[in-house]
Protein backbone atom coordinates (compact mmCIF):
# COMPACT_ATOMS: atom_id res chain seq x y z
CA UNK A 1 0.00 0.00 0.00
CA UNK A 2 1.36 3.61 -0.94
CA UNK A 3 0.35 6.57 0.99
CA UNK A 4 0.84 10.35 -0.44
CA UNK A 5 0.85 12.71 2.63
CA UNK A 6 -0.47 16.18 1.14
CA UNK A 7 0.78 18.71 3.95
CA UNK A 8 -0.51 22.23 3.77
CA UNK A 9 0.77 24.84 6.23
CA UNK A 10 2.36 28.03 4.99
CA UNK A 11 5.18 28.20 7.70
CA UNK A 12 5.90 24.68 7.98
CA UNK A 13 9.58 25.69 9.19
CA UNK A 14 8.28 27.57 12.45
CA UNK A 15 5.91 24.84 12.77
CA UNK A 16 6.77 22.46 15.49
CA UNK A 17 4.20 20.14 15.38
CA UNK A 18 4.87 19.99 11.44
CA UNK A 19 8.21 19.30 12.13
CA UNK A 20 7.86 16.41 14.51
CA UNK A 21 5.27 14.37 12.54
CA UNK A 22 7.75 15.06 9.33
CA UNK A 23 10.30 12.91 10.93
CA UNK A 24 7.76 10.61 11.64
CA UNK A 25 7.13 10.47 8.05
CA UNK A 26 10.65 9.87 6.56
CA UNK A 27 10.95 6.63 9.03
CA UNK A 28 7.68 5.62 6.61
CA UNK A 29 7.94 4.59 3.13
CA UNK A 30 5.60 7.40 2.24
CA UNK A 31 5.30 10.56 -0.15
CA UNK A 32 5.20 14.13 1.25
CA UNK A 33 3.93 16.30 -0.67
CA UNK A 34 4.14 19.87 1.00
CA UNK A 35 1.59 22.10 -1.18
CA UNK A 36 3.17 25.45 -0.61
CA UNK A 37 6.49 24.56 -1.85
CA UNK A 38 5.16 23.47 -4.81
CA UNK A 39 6.04 26.90 -7.40
CA UNK A 40 4.54 25.47 -10.53
CA UNK A 41 1.69 23.64 -10.16
CA UNK A 42 1.01 20.93 -13.17
CA UNK A 43 -1.97 19.41 -12.96
CA UNK A 44 -1.40 16.28 -14.64
CA UNK A 45 1.76 15.47 -12.67
CA UNK A 46 -0.55 16.02 -9.16
CA UNK A 47 -2.77 13.65 -11.10
CA UNK A 48 -0.66 10.93 -11.46
CA UNK A 49 0.41 10.87 -8.01
CA UNK A 50 -2.72 10.89 -6.86
CA UNK A 51 -3.75 7.99 -8.81
CA UNK A 52 -0.58 6.25 -7.92
CA UNK A 53 -1.34 5.94 -4.36
CA UNK A 54 -3.87 3.81 -2.56
CA UNK A 55 -3.67 6.34 0.70
CA UNK A 56 -4.35 10.25 0.81
CA UNK A 57 -4.12 11.96 3.68
CA UNK A 58 -5.02 15.90 3.76
CA UNK A 59 -2.51 16.91 7.08
CA UNK A 60 -2.93 20.73 7.97
CA UNK A 61 -3.73 23.12 11.28
CA UNK A 62 -6.67 24.54 11.08
CA UNK A 63 -7.57 27.82 10.63
CA UNK A 64 -10.85 29.02 10.78
CA UNK A 65 -12.30 25.26 10.98
CA UNK A 66 -10.53 24.98 7.74
CA UNK A 67 -7.23 24.35 6.12
CA UNK A 68 -4.58 27.29 5.30
CA UNK A 69 -5.80 29.03 2.05
CA UNK A 70 -2.62 26.49 0.24
CA UNK A 71 -4.81 23.79 0.73
CA UNK A 72 -8.01 25.20 -1.48
CA UNK A 73 -5.44 26.01 -3.96
CA UNK A 74 -4.24 23.03 -4.82
CA UNK A 75 -7.94 21.51 -4.47
CA UNK A 76 -9.64 23.40 -6.97
CA UNK A 77 -6.43 23.13 -9.53
CA UNK A 78 -6.43 19.76 -9.01
CA UNK A 79 -9.08 18.24 -8.56
CA UNK A 80 -10.86 18.85 -11.64
CA UNK A 81 -14.52 17.20 -12.17
CA UNK A 82 -13.38 14.98 -14.85
CA UNK A 83 -10.47 13.55 -12.57
CA UNK A 84 -12.57 13.32 -9.60
CA UNK A 85 -16.14 11.76 -10.69
CA UNK A 86 -17.20 13.23 -14.27
CA UNK A 87 -15.21 10.76 -17.07
CA UNK A 88 -16.03 7.74 -15.59
CA UNK A 89 -12.61 6.68 -15.02
CA UNK A 90 -13.19 6.27 -11.30
CA UNK A 91 -9.48 7.81 -10.54
CA UNK A 92 -9.90 8.13 -6.70
CA UNK A 93 -12.71 4.78 -6.04
CA UNK A 94 -11.33 2.28 -3.27
CA UNK A 95 -8.65 4.65 -2.38
CA UNK A 96 -8.49 5.74 1.44
CA UNK A 97 -8.53 8.90 2.57
CA UNK A 98 -7.73 10.55 5.90
CA UNK A 99 -7.17 13.76 7.43
CA UNK A 100 -4.18 14.63 9.94
CA UNK A 101 -5.72 18.22 11.56
CA UNK A 102 -3.75 19.84 14.06
CA UNK A 103 -5.02 23.00 16.72
CA UNK A 104 -4.23 24.99 19.71
CA UNK A 105 -7.34 24.40 21.15
CA UNK A 106 -8.06 21.20 24.10
CA UNK A 107 -10.14 18.69 21.86
CA UNK A 108 -13.02 18.81 24.40
CA UNK A 109 -14.11 22.43 23.29
CA UNK A 110 -14.72 20.72 19.53
CA UNK A 111 -18.79 19.70 20.77
CA UNK A 112 -21.92 21.23 20.97
CA UNK A 113 -21.23 23.50 24.26
CA UNK A 114 -17.16 23.48 24.25
CA UNK A 115 -15.97 26.77 23.41
CA UNK A 116 -15.62 25.89 19.62
CA UNK A 117 -18.92 24.63 19.68
CA UNK A 118 -18.51 22.41 16.60
CA UNK A 119 -17.05 18.92 16.28
CA UNK A 120 -13.67 17.83 14.30
CA UNK A 121 -16.38 15.78 12.06
CA UNK A 122 -18.46 18.89 11.30
CA UNK A 123 -15.90 20.55 10.06
CA UNK A 124 -14.54 18.12 8.37
CA UNK A 125 -17.78 17.52 6.66
CA UNK A 126 -16.77 19.25 3.04
CA UNK A 127 -13.50 17.70 2.66
CA UNK A 128 -15.42 13.92 3.52
CA UNK A 129 -17.81 15.33 0.94
CA UNK A 130 -15.00 15.34 -1.72
CA UNK A 131 -14.17 11.61 -0.71
CA UNK A 132 -17.35 10.65 -1.36
CA UNK A 133 -18.23 12.37 -4.88
CA UNK A 134 -14.61 10.30 -5.61
CA UNK A 135 -16.06 7.15 -3.76
CA UNK A 136 -13.34 6.70 -1.68
CA UNK A 137 -13.19 5.17 1.73
CA UNK A 138 -12.78 7.26 4.31
CA UNK A 139 -11.05 7.22 7.49
CA UNK A 140 -11.16 8.06 11.09
CA UNK A 141 -9.55 11.68 11.34
CA UNK A 142 -6.47 11.68 12.84
CA UNK A 143 -6.53 14.86 15.57
CA UNK A 144 -3.44 16.36 17.23
CA UNK A 145 -4.90 18.98 20.37
CA UNK A 146 -2.27 20.98 21.88
CA UNK A 147 1.00 19.46 20.66
CA UNK A 148 2.91 22.19 22.66
CA UNK A 149 1.89 21.50 25.96
CA UNK A 150 2.46 17.16 25.50
CA UNK A 151 5.17 15.52 27.33
CA UNK A 152 7.92 13.38 26.13
CA UNK A 153 6.13 9.98 26.34
CA UNK A 154 2.97 11.45 25.28
CA UNK A 155 5.19 12.83 22.04
CA UNK A 156 6.38 9.29 21.55
CA UNK A 157 2.95 7.62 21.55
CA UNK A 158 1.70 10.39 18.95
CA UNK A 159 4.55 9.41 16.36
CA UNK A 160 3.79 5.62 16.90
CA UNK A 161 0.08 6.60 16.20
CA UNK A 162 0.62 8.83 13.61
CA UNK A 163 2.87 6.05 11.90
CA UNK A 164 0.50 4.29 12.03
CA UNK A 165 -2.34 6.08 10.82
CA UNK A 166 -0.01 6.49 7.51
CA UNK A 167 0.49 2.99 6.86
CA UNK A 168 -1.19 0.35 8.93
CA UNK A 169 -3.98 -1.59 7.35
CA UNK A 170 -7.66 -0.13 8.10
CA UNK A 171 -9.80 -0.50 10.26
CA UNK A 172 -7.55 -0.34 13.19
CA UNK A 173 -8.06 -4.26 14.70
CA UNK A 174 -6.11 -5.67 17.18
CA UNK A 175 -4.69 -8.30 14.28
CA UNK A 176 -3.92 -5.46 11.95
CA UNK A 177 -2.15 -3.51 15.17
CA UNK A 178 -0.15 -6.76 15.98
CA UNK A 179 1.02 -7.25 12.03
CA UNK A 180 1.90 -3.10 11.86
CA UNK A 181 4.17 -3.88 14.87
CA UNK A 182 5.70 -7.05 13.72
CA UNK A 183 6.94 -5.65 10.21
CA UNK A 184 8.02 -2.46 12.07
CA UNK A 185 10.32 -4.36 14.49
CA UNK A 186 11.46 -6.47 11.98
CA UNK A 187 12.27 -3.16 9.19
CA UNK A 188 14.15 -1.34 12.43
CA UNK A 189 16.15 -4.38 13.39
CA UNK A 190 17.77 -5.31 9.96
CA UNK A 191 19.25 -1.42 10.30
CA UNK A 192 21.09 -3.07 13.64
CA UNK A 193 22.17 -6.04 11.55
CA UNK A 194 26.12 -4.71 11.30
CA UNK A 195 26.15 -3.95 15.40
CA UNK A 196 24.79 -7.67 15.72
CA UNK A 197 21.97 -6.40 17.96
CA UNK A 198 20.97 -9.79 20.06
CA UNK A 199 18.87 -7.42 22.60
CA UNK A 200 16.70 -6.57 18.92
CA UNK A 201 16.51 -10.05 18.26
CA UNK A 202 14.77 -10.77 21.88
CA UNK A 203 12.22 -7.66 22.02
CA UNK A 204 10.73 -9.22 18.05
CA UNK A 205 10.78 -12.76 19.13
CA UNK A 206 8.93 -11.95 22.41
CA UNK A 207 6.51 -9.91 20.91
CA UNK A 208 5.45 -13.14 18.47
CA UNK A 209 5.28 -15.38 21.03
CA UNK A 210 3.25 -13.24 22.56
CA UNK A 211 0.78 -12.19 19.88
CA UNK A 212 0.66 -16.11 19.51
CA UNK A 213 -0.27 -16.79 23.02
CA UNK A 214 -2.73 -14.13 22.90
CA UNK A 215 -4.41 -15.57 19.73
CA UNK A 216 -4.29 -19.08 21.72
CA UNK A 217 -5.96 -17.09 24.64
CA UNK A 218 -8.98 -15.61 22.19
CA UNK A 219 -9.22 -19.51 20.52
CA UNK A 220 -10.19 -20.68 24.48
CA UNK A 221 -12.66 -17.39 25.01
CA UNK A 222 -13.99 -18.29 21.53
CA UNK A 223 -14.91 -22.29 22.95
CA UNK A 224 -16.04 -21.09 26.10
CA UNK A 225 -18.60 -18.55 24.10
CA UNK A 226 -19.74 -21.12 21.80
CA UNK A 227 -20.13 -23.54 25.31
CA UNK A 228 -22.30 -21.26 26.52
CA UNK A 229 -24.44 -19.88 23.47
CA UNK A 230 -25.40 -24.12 23.39
CA UNK B 1 -28.26 49.14 9.12
CA UNK B 2 -25.26 49.10 6.51
CA UNK B 3 -24.20 46.30 4.69
CA UNK B 4 -20.61 44.82 3.68
CA UNK B 5 -20.88 42.18 0.53
CA UNK B 6 -17.73 40.25 0.83
CA UNK B 7 -17.19 38.51 -2.40
CA UNK B 8 -14.77 35.86 -3.87
CA UNK B 9 -14.51 34.72 -6.97
CA UNK B 10 -11.17 33.90 -8.83
CA UNK B 11 -13.03 35.27 -13.02
CA UNK B 12 -15.46 37.37 -11.66
CA UNK B 13 -15.89 39.28 -15.10
CA UNK B 14 -16.52 35.86 -16.62
CA UNK B 15 -19.15 34.87 -13.83
CA UNK B 16 -22.87 35.65 -15.46
CA UNK B 17 -24.30 35.07 -11.49
CA UNK B 18 -22.13 37.42 -9.86
CA UNK B 19 -22.45 40.13 -12.55
CA UNK B 20 -25.84 40.02 -12.25
CA UNK B 21 -25.83 40.21 -8.36
CA UNK B 22 -23.88 42.79 -8.98
CA UNK B 23 -26.29 44.81 -10.73
CA UNK B 24 -28.73 44.43 -8.01
CA UNK B 25 -26.43 45.06 -4.76
CA UNK B 26 -25.81 48.21 -7.00
CA UNK B 27 -29.53 49.30 -6.82
CA UNK B 28 -29.14 48.80 -2.81
CA UNK B 29 -27.06 50.88 -0.71
CA UNK B 30 -24.33 48.74 0.22
CA UNK B 31 -20.51 47.94 -0.05
CA UNK B 32 -19.50 45.75 -2.42
CA UNK B 33 -16.04 44.48 -1.65
CA UNK B 34 -14.46 41.87 -3.79
CA UNK B 35 -11.00 40.01 -2.51
CA UNK B 36 -9.67 39.14 -5.32
CA UNK B 37 -8.81 42.74 -6.51
CA UNK B 38 -7.20 43.63 -3.58
CA UNK B 39 -3.69 43.85 -4.08
CA UNK B 40 -2.83 44.57 -1.22
CA UNK B 41 -3.94 43.59 1.86
CA UNK B 42 -4.32 46.03 4.73
CA UNK B 43 -5.39 43.88 7.41
CA UNK B 44 -6.32 47.36 10.30
CA UNK B 45 -8.13 48.80 7.13
CA UNK B 46 -10.06 45.27 6.41
CA UNK B 47 -10.89 45.67 10.17
CA UNK B 48 -12.24 48.95 9.92
CA UNK B 49 -14.91 47.92 7.10
CA UNK B 50 -16.62 45.19 9.26
CA UNK B 51 -16.68 46.79 12.39
CA UNK B 52 -18.14 50.18 10.53
CA UNK B 53 -20.97 47.66 8.61
CA UNK B 54 -24.06 45.92 10.54
CA UNK B 55 -24.68 42.87 8.38
CA UNK B 56 -21.37 41.41 7.19
CA UNK B 57 -22.38 38.99 3.85
CA UNK B 58 -19.60 36.52 2.25
CA UNK B 59 -20.52 35.78 -1.51
CA UNK B 60 -18.97 32.97 -3.60
CA UNK B 61 -19.51 30.54 -5.75
CA UNK B 62 -18.67 26.85 -4.80
CA UNK B 63 -15.97 25.07 -5.35
CA UNK B 64 -15.28 21.78 -3.72
CA UNK B 65 -17.68 22.15 -1.04
CA UNK B 66 -16.61 26.04 0.45
CA UNK B 67 -15.52 29.23 -0.86
CA UNK B 68 -12.50 29.56 -3.14
CA UNK B 69 -9.04 30.41 -1.70
CA UNK B 70 -9.26 33.90 -2.06
CA UNK B 71 -11.90 34.05 0.37
CA UNK B 72 -10.21 31.53 2.76
CA UNK B 73 -6.90 34.40 2.37
CA UNK B 74 -8.78 36.93 3.10
CA UNK B 75 -10.37 35.14 6.54
CA UNK B 76 -6.94 33.71 7.48
CA UNK B 77 -5.35 37.18 7.11
CA UNK B 78 -8.01 39.82 8.11
CA UNK B 79 -9.92 37.22 11.23
CA UNK B 80 -6.91 37.61 13.80
CA UNK B 81 -8.10 36.14 16.95
CA UNK B 82 -7.85 39.23 19.06
CA UNK B 83 -9.95 41.31 16.67
CA UNK B 84 -13.04 38.07 16.67
CA UNK B 85 -12.83 36.92 20.20
CA UNK B 86 -9.94 38.01 21.70
CA UNK B 87 -9.71 40.94 23.25
CA UNK B 88 -13.01 41.41 24.86
CA UNK B 89 -13.75 44.26 22.63
CA UNK B 90 -16.87 42.59 21.01
CA UNK B 91 -15.77 44.06 17.37
CA UNK B 92 -18.39 41.42 15.48
CA UNK B 93 -20.52 40.65 18.10
CA UNK B 94 -24.55 41.01 17.50
CA UNK B 95 -23.58 41.93 13.52
CA UNK B 96 -25.50 39.57 11.19
CA UNK B 97 -23.91 37.28 9.32
CA UNK B 98 -25.41 36.00 5.64
CA UNK B 99 -23.73 33.49 3.11
CA UNK B 100 -24.59 34.56 -0.59
CA UNK B 101 -23.92 31.06 -2.31
CA UNK B 102 -24.17 29.63 -6.19
CA UNK B 103 -23.74 26.42 -7.17
CA UNK B 104 -24.17 24.88 -10.45
CA UNK B 105 -26.20 21.51 -9.36
CA UNK B 106 -29.63 21.30 -8.53
CA UNK B 107 -30.82 22.20 -4.66
CA UNK B 108 -32.26 18.99 -4.50
CA UNK B 109 -29.06 17.11 -4.78
CA UNK B 110 -27.79 18.57 -1.22
CA UNK B 111 -29.27 16.27 0.61
CA UNK B 112 -28.44 12.90 2.29
CA UNK B 113 -28.63 10.15 -1.02
CA UNK B 114 -28.83 13.40 -3.01
CA UNK B 115 -25.65 12.92 -5.80
CA UNK B 116 -23.87 15.53 -3.44
CA UNK B 117 -25.18 13.69 -0.38
CA UNK B 118 -24.56 16.73 2.03
CA UNK B 119 -26.49 20.01 2.84
CA UNK B 120 -25.66 23.45 2.13
CA UNK B 121 -26.22 24.07 6.37
CA UNK B 122 -23.23 21.06 6.52
CA UNK B 123 -21.13 22.74 4.25
CA UNK B 124 -21.37 26.02 5.66
CA UNK B 125 -20.89 24.91 9.21
CA UNK B 126 -17.16 26.08 9.72
CA UNK B 127 -18.47 29.39 8.41
CA UNK B 128 -20.81 29.45 10.88
CA UNK B 129 -18.45 28.96 13.76
CA UNK B 130 -16.65 31.33 12.93
CA UNK B 131 -19.52 33.33 12.77
CA UNK B 132 -20.57 31.52 16.61
CA UNK B 133 -17.29 32.30 17.78
CA UNK B 134 -18.01 35.93 16.91
CA UNK B 135 -21.25 36.23 18.41
CA UNK B 136 -22.83 36.96 15.42
CA UNK B 137 -26.37 36.34 14.43
CA UNK B 138 -26.46 33.85 11.78
CA UNK B 139 -29.35 34.41 8.76
CA UNK B 140 -30.17 31.83 6.32
CA UNK B 141 -27.86 30.64 3.81
CA UNK B 142 -29.12 32.62 0.45
CA UNK B 143 -28.23 29.64 -2.50
CA UNK B 144 -28.38 30.15 -5.88
CA UNK B 145 -28.78 26.46 -8.03
CA UNK B 146 -28.45 26.61 -11.33
CA UNK B 147 -28.59 30.10 -12.59
CA UNK B 148 -27.49 29.85 -15.77
CA UNK B 149 -31.08 27.72 -16.51
CA UNK B 150 -33.57 30.30 -14.75
CA UNK B 151 -35.98 32.36 -17.41
CA UNK B 152 -36.64 36.04 -16.75
CA UNK B 153 -39.32 35.60 -14.53
CA UNK B 154 -36.75 33.78 -12.44
CA UNK B 155 -33.87 35.81 -12.63
CA UNK B 156 -36.12 38.87 -11.89
CA UNK B 157 -37.70 36.77 -8.40
CA UNK B 158 -33.87 36.72 -7.83
CA UNK B 159 -32.99 40.03 -8.50
CA UNK B 160 -35.31 41.08 -5.40
CA UNK B 161 -35.09 38.02 -2.63
CA UNK B 162 -31.21 38.65 -3.60
CA UNK B 163 -31.83 42.81 -2.64
CA UNK B 164 -34.03 41.93 0.07
CA UNK B 165 -31.24 39.52 1.49
CA UNK B 166 -28.74 42.83 1.76
CA UNK B 167 -30.75 45.25 3.19
CA UNK B 168 -34.04 43.45 4.38
CA UNK B 169 -34.53 43.78 8.26
CA UNK B 170 -34.43 40.25 9.52
CA UNK B 171 -36.16 38.34 10.22
CA UNK B 172 -37.84 37.62 7.29
CA UNK B 173 -41.52 38.20 8.78
CA UNK B 174 -44.75 39.76 6.71
CA UNK B 175 -44.16 43.27 8.23
CA UNK B 176 -40.37 43.09 7.67
CA UNK B 177 -40.99 42.85 4.07
CA UNK B 178 -44.20 45.31 3.73
CA UNK B 179 -41.69 47.75 5.11
CA UNK B 180 -38.27 47.00 2.66
CA UNK B 181 -40.78 47.06 -0.23
CA UNK B 182 -42.40 50.26 1.01
CA UNK B 183 -39.47 51.68 1.52
CA UNK B 184 -38.08 50.80 -1.85
CA UNK B 185 -40.98 52.20 -3.57
CA UNK B 186 -40.61 55.25 -2.31
CA UNK B 187 -36.81 55.22 -2.95
CA UNK B 188 -37.34 54.40 -6.53
CA UNK B 189 -40.13 56.99 -7.71
CA UNK B 190 -37.89 59.69 -6.43
CA UNK B 191 -36.07 58.91 -9.41
CA UNK B 192 -39.17 59.76 -11.27
CA UNK B 193 -39.99 63.13 -9.87
CA UNK B 194 -38.73 65.13 -13.10
CA UNK B 195 -41.23 63.12 -15.44
CA UNK B 196 -43.99 63.75 -13.04
CA UNK B 197 -44.64 59.57 -12.49
CA UNK B 198 -48.28 59.74 -11.60
CA UNK B 199 -48.38 55.39 -12.13
CA UNK B 200 -45.94 55.11 -9.65
CA UNK B 201 -47.71 56.96 -6.63
CA UNK B 202 -51.16 55.09 -7.86
CA UNK B 203 -48.75 51.66 -7.25
CA UNK B 204 -47.12 52.94 -3.79
CA UNK B 205 -51.02 54.29 -2.78
CA UNK B 206 -52.24 50.73 -3.75
CA UNK B 207 -49.35 48.98 -2.35
CA UNK B 208 -49.95 50.80 0.93
CA UNK B 209 -53.50 50.68 1.06
CA UNK B 210 -53.17 46.78 0.71
CA UNK B 211 -50.92 46.35 3.85
CA UNK B 212 -53.25 48.31 6.13
CA UNK B 213 -56.09 45.86 4.77
CA UNK B 214 -54.08 43.03 5.55
CA UNK B 215 -53.35 44.38 9.18
CA UNK B 216 -57.21 45.19 9.31
CA UNK B 217 -57.59 41.34 8.35
CA UNK B 218 -54.93 40.31 10.42
CA UNK B 219 -56.71 42.31 13.79
CA UNK B 220 -60.24 40.51 13.03
CA UNK B 221 -58.46 36.98 12.98
CA UNK B 222 -56.60 37.96 16.31
CA UNK B 223 -60.41 38.67 17.60
CA UNK B 224 -62.04 35.66 16.18
CA UNK B 225 -58.91 33.19 17.64
CA UNK B 226 -59.28 35.22 20.56
CA UNK B 227 -62.81 34.24 21.31
CA UNK B 228 -62.16 30.68 20.44
CA UNK B 229 -60.07 30.91 23.60
CA UNK B 230 -62.48 31.79 26.03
Amino acid sequence: MKTLVIVSHPEINNSQTQQFLLQGAKLQDVTWHHVEEISDLDVAQEQVLLRENDRIIFQFPLYWYAAPEGLKHWEDEVLTRNFVYGDGDDNLSDKEFGIVVSTGMPLKEFRRGGSENITIDQIMAPYFAIADRAKMKILPTFTIAQFQYMDEQQQMQLLIDYQRFLTQKYPDTLSNRQAWFEQEFADRFKNFNDTNCTECETVLNTFIQRREDLEQLKNTIDLIKQGEDE
